[in-house]
């Protein structure tokens, strides 16, 4: 095992992400102290059940004292208040990082709050399931996964290269990118999926009734995958599309003209239209998969606990 | 083993299902003899060389000689001309049955041509994988799934039970069903889902190239399982949105409905809207696995070969 990366780390948020990391940092010997915290106290005994940290507290500012590296795995919806509360307790040199979903807003929301001598690196570990909650998470969860950093211009490089080395250690391959150019990415390939099978799941869930007790059950269609998706955290993600509006609204502007064509397709018995269609996004599968096989292998969005 | 249910059994199109179920007939015993058909040469020589049945031919007449029973496995736009090719081979007594994703239409479609004698029990056993060839098929694909039964008014009841006696000793679940109110289940449960995974697929793959690439990249996120199920058979869904537009158009509306509501929610901030809708489609996932967890286990819908 190699030495620690950080003397202390303090986790704030300790949910599916906040306690796989915790796991991964006490497997890996990541971090000398682990310290835990988290809002409610029902959660914070839930974690210290679980054996995730060194220490616990609901208190952040008490949290990162001596920190050299703070973590935020909370709801995007509360960086801002967290940042203006951790802000003038951070310790000279400490690394402030985050595995929010979305980019742009985590540092508009932590950058004016984090003093000089401290590093913002902001991150996004690509990894997750439809479960939450302290005993949701794995260590295993990042295993081949990417994780995108999006340092702010300026940002020193060795903060960087220690949370890359943080992620590289728990499993993950690190890519540095633009913030603005992460929420494009993550807009489509995942924002834009959790708020259609929401979208779908909830238009079946208003079905009358003996239709809804069917959909159930016949949900192997195709139905079941978006029914897995839409279990997904509710506070998290209406955060994440509270924080990437943006580009939320312009991939889901794109695919509406996409769906409306296609609509008029069935209406009107074009087949060929269709047929084009679907010969197309076949070709993306194969380069997901290629993708995968040239790579690293990950295993599926189910794969959890 | 038990004694075969149909001394002789064609199979017109033998490709995922039709394959599979030729493999589940030879393993468990459930045809004297199996008859394969299929359009193309190559298609055929490939099935022989699987031994997937007891003779070859690209006749759908020849193959339907003598047959107590005849599945149709082929896409749905050929089920007209298959029929009408078949009608007068058939033999007195024979039950003419299909696995097709819509209903009213395989009504509609073979109806006319069948002789009165002859038995008319559609169905749709509820299994695929995004695989497709007479390579893709396995005896296991029906195991704990649903089959749906649609028999006209006035069908024989002996037919029905011979069919569903076929899926039951198939592994399957049978259960019996209008024919609209199948196309409507199943427009929600399987026909919009994959009309929007085809969708999403293609507006990714419109993106600017430097996207483009990433989105591949970075498909874990969610996008990955639209891309699993974009990846199939596109003929066969082509005529499924062909033959079940009514269904599909009006599930496709209030989905739209649907996904406008929150796309409003995302623009305006109102993030409680948000919230409040992704609590409710978590209730309907409980019940998905409550189902699952209270009946058969039914594995993913990637557990193919």
């Amino acid at each position: 095992m190699d030495s620690p990366l950080f003397a202390r780390a303090a986790l704030i948020g300790i949910g599916l992400i906040g306690s796989s990391l915790a796991r991964a940092m006490r497997r890996d010997g990541l971090a000398g102290h682990v310290a835990v915290c988290t809002r409610r106290d029902s959660t914070l005994d839930e974690a210290r059940g679980l054996d995730l940290g060194d220490s616990y507290t609901t208190d952040p500012a008490e949290a990162v004292h001596g920190a050299n590296l703070v973590m935020i795995c909370a709801p995007l919806g509360a960086y801002a208040a967290i940042a203006e509360r951790v802000g003038a307790a951070l310790m000279p040199g400490c690394v402030v990082s985050d595995v929010g979903s979305t980019k742009t807003s985590v540092i508009r929301d932590l950058s004016p709050h984090i003093p000089d001598g401290c590093h913002l690196v902001p991150g996004h570990p690509v990894a997750g399931t439809e479960h939450s909650g302290p005993a949701a998470g794995f260590a295993d969860l990042f295993r081949d996964r990417w994780c995108i950093l999006t340092p702010p211009p300026g940002t020193d490089p060795k903060a960087t290269a220690l949370v890359a080395a943080l992620w590289e250690r728990a499993g993950m391959s690190v890519q540095v990118m633009d913030p603005e150019h992460h929420d494009r990415v993550l807009g489509i390939t995942s924002h834009l999926p959790h708020l259609i099978a929401y979208t779908i799941v909830g238009t079946a869930c208003a079905l009358e009734s003996d239709l809804q007790k069917e959909v159930v059950k016949y949900s192997a269609g195709g139905f079941r995958d978006f029914t897995r998706i839409a279990a997904s955290d509710p506070v998290m993600w209406r955060d994440v599309f509270l924080n990437n509006k943006d580009a939320v609204l312009e991939m889901l502007q794109r695919f509406t003209e996409d769906l409306t064509a296609l609509q008029r397709a069935i209406r009107w018995g074009e087949g060929d239209v269709l047929q084009h269609h679907f010969e197309k996004t076949r070709e993306i599968r194969r380069g997901v998969i290629d993708m995968h096989q040239a790579g690293t292998f990950l295993p599926t969005e189910s794969d959890g606990p």
